[in-house]
This record gives C-alpha cells, structure tokens and sequence, in this order.
C-alpha cells in the first residue's frame, strides 16, 4: 500500500454513506472504496457471532483491494468485530464510528452525562461504554437501544406522527434533565435529528460519529506522510445485493450520486480467519 | 425419500413457525425439519436475484437431508424462487404459502374483491395476482406493500399506537368498502390481525395462508400415501444466526417450545443451480 492506494469504507449497508460524505468533504482527493453488504443488512438484531463473521468476510474482500485504511463507518461492527478485524490485517490501520464518536461525546465537556442512542447489538456490546470511560473515567453514559429508527428511516417515516410516538417511548427511559449531550450511535439516525430536537428542545446537544471519524481520518493521513495529492479523488461503490437500488438510494445518504455500483458476493467462510 | 421421511420447512426467520404450528397441529406424527435463515432475514426487501439465490442455498441444505417433502413457510421465497427451486430438484414436490393462501382467498366467494398485504417484494413479483387469477379469473387483486410491519412485530409493537397510525396510513392507499376480504401474504402479519379488525370493523374477513397450507400438506400426504404413520412426530430447528435467541423467539409464534435448534451456515454459492 501507499499515500495513492485507496480508503476502504465498510458499513453493513446504505447508512456508511453519511460517513463517506464527510470523508468526501474533508478529503477531496482521496479514492474511496466502499463495500455495503446490503444482501445482510441490518446488522443491528444479529448475534455476535455472525457480525464477526460477515465482517471477517468483507475484510477479506478489502485485503484483495490493497487499500491503505480501512473506516469502519458501521457502529455494530465497530462495537463487536474490531479485534478479530485486526489479528486478521495487524498491519491494516482502521479507524472506526465508535472510537470517534467517544472521542466527539467527551471532547467538550469535562465527565458529562452522555445519551447513546443505537441499535441493540451496540448497546448490548458496550463499546461506548468502554471508549467513553477509557477517555472520560467519570463521564456517565445511559444506553437506549432503538431497533425501530432504521426501518423507519429506510421506509422514510422521517416527519411523521407514528415516529414521534416511537421516539418518545425509546426516550422516556431516561430523564432528559440529566442529559448533557445525546450522541447518536448509528448512521442510520441522523435524518432523525431534527425530530429529536423537537421533542428534546432545542437547546439539546446531538452529535453523530461521522463528522469526528472524518476529521479522524484527515488527521491520520496528514500525520502519516499518507494523504493522496495525485488523485482527483474516484469513487468506488461495491455492494452485495441489487447495485441499482443502492445507486437510487445512496444519493439521499451520500448527498451526491452515487454512480458505478459493482456487484460483489462475498465468499463466506466458517473459521474465523 | 418415504413416508417416513421428514417434511421440510423453509421460511427466511421466525414467521414460518407459524406454518410449522398448523401442519404440527394438523400432522401430530409427521417430522418436521425447519430452516429458518436468520442470519439474512428479512428477504421483503431484497433484490429477486439475492432472494432466488439464498432459496437455492437453503434447497441444498434441504437436498443433503431426504425430506419427502418441502413447505415453502416465506412468502417472499414463494413469490421470487419456486421456478429456480422446482428446477434444481425437480423430483421434489413442494407446497408453498402464495398458492395456498390464493386458494384460500378464492374459495368461499365468487369473484371476490381482495386486498393484499405483503412485504415490497411479494407485492412486486405479482405472485399472488398469478395465484388468484388462475383460480378465479375475475378476481379483483389490490396489493399493499407493508414493510414496516415486520419490524413492528418483531420488536413487540402490536397493541400500540405508532403501528395503528403506521396500519392506518398503509389501508388508507383503497376504498375499504369495495373489498370482501383482507389476506395477509406474510407469516409475520398474523399477529396484527385484532388491530387490523379494530380498525376495518369486526364484520370484515381477514385470511392467512398458514392454515390453509398445513391443510394443502395433510390432503397431499395422504391423498399419495406418503402420510407417516411410525413416528413420534420430531421436531427439528436449524438456523443460519443464534440457534439460543431462535430458541427464546420462537415459542411466540410456534406455541410451544422451541428446543434443540441447531446452528447451520449455509454454502454461499454463485450460480443459481
């Protein structure tokens, strides 16, 4: 690999796009490669197990690419996969939503009493929990698994009173009082926001990973000598179900078109390596 | 093959338990062999091509065992597969969800009025407009994509008000008065029917195809003398994804126990034979 080799993106399906705008934005020249296994979407209700796996797979098909970081834009596979990712690729350096949106919740305010919002593989893995602590001992975190938010944003139930009814049930589990900064754990969520402001108030703080994992990214690869200047920054889209739906749908994640949408199987496998 | 082999059942997750729960009660010394794909459901949504080629992945698994023969319990496979499945084991006989629940819906009145709710994928393969006017020619078919269901259902919304505004909105797209009955093509739906009833009036007729098809089995069995007159009647579980959650699950839509469920990956193959 080098500073021209290409950046993996690797989200379970349509939602890493918001991560790759960011990356887009800060990085014009980079070539970025992604992989949607939109054949498997959604991780979010899988076992630990098969998330393992399936990110294992889609590893392998990043490795065939020579690229010279991987983003792992998919909260549930940062929160469960990331150890058996890097004993398969230990010389493949990745950055990942969960670590950066931590790195974004705790940056502001000293031990602040933190909102996750996220599906439920993530929350039960305590992921952010660990990320959170390991950078803001004292920081307290209240998890909320939102199974629902996906399949109403998929079936764009943005603005609509049956997802207001669902988000104030997942909501009332906690006391807003208490809560200093609601940090949204799923890519899939940020449509929502403007829903959540509204029922949270609009003096509410809602962050998302994407921004941070960008900005993480950027920095990465000025401080490794491994920004690409020569490119005109191409992007490459592989997907593991229909290539057409995912070049209809991808704009409203991606903010762009999203052109040239290879189809791509990816070869499963038992062991896990 | 005998008689004394076990019937196979197919569905892409948990709701074919609910087929499996009417041939058991119709069927009490048949084995039954189930295979629900978990690690990839729902199939609603995805593309015909991925559709036909987990269907065919799942034949095979169904091939290595001997069944006598199989129940397609999805009615997404039913809509997208049965010509691929039929041609990869062609000496198999299979009964599936679509064609029963189209006798069903065609039966009791002449020429009815029928209102279809299905996930996006049934509703756009046309399978059951088939069905129906091979039976009754001048049925009148009107077909409602109701993809939120499932997710609904599956995270224990059923008496709830979000998912009375979400089953509104959905019936809202037809003139309820002009339809004799409601015929719900997806083994997830039936759970919703007392909601459904709430807000079409209790006069209205409401159908699932999942009696109807354990009934298809009992008349083919012995209507060939393939009826298994030896054993105990066997249960046996196989799934792609956490053989222990399958286990938890599935109680609520078999109504009884749910034991011994076994893990199975299944070989991802890229031809379609």
């Amino acid at each position: 690999m080098s500073s021209t080799s290409p950046i993996g993106i690797f989200d379970s399906g349509l939602g890493g796009l918001t991560v790759m705008k960011e990356i887009r934005r800060l990085c014009p020249r980079e070539d970025l490669l992604y992989f949607g296994d939109t054949a498997r979407v959604p991780y979010g209700n899988r076992s630990p197990e098969a998330i393992k796996r399936f990110s294992l797979e889609s590893s392998h098909f990043f490795l065939q690419r020579e690229i010279k970081l991987l983003v792992v834009a998919c909260n549930t596979v940062a929160s469960w996969a990331l150890p058996e990712m890097t004993k398969l690729a230990p010389f493949l350096p990745i950055i990942d939503v969960v670590t950066a949106g931590a790195k974004a919740a705790t940056s502001t305010l000293k031990d602040p009493s933190i909102a996750l919002l996220a599906t439920r593989a993530t929350v039960t893995s305590k992921s952010y929990h660990k990320a959170i602590s390991d950078l803001s001992p004292n920081a307290r975190l209240h998890a909320i698994a939102c199974p629902l938010f996906v399949p109403l944003v998929e079936e764009g139930f943005i603005d609509h009173p049956a997802t207001r009814i669902i988000i104030r049930e997942y909501l009332s589990q906690i006391d807003h009082q208490t809560i200093d900064l609601w940090l949204l754990g799923c890519t899939h969520y940020p449509p929502l926001k403007p829903q959540l402001e509204q029922i949270l108030g609009s003096h509410c703080t809602i962050i998302d990973s994407a921004t941070s994992c960008a900005e993480e990214v950027r920095r990465y690869l000025y401080s490794t000598n491994m920004a690409n200047i020569q490119s005109r920054g191409e992007d490459l889209f592989f997907v593991s179900d229909d290539p057409e739906k995912f070049g209809k749908l991808g704009p409203h994640f991606y903010g762009s078109s999203v052109d040239n949408v290879k189809h791509q199987i990816l070869e499963e496998r038992d062991a896990l390596c």
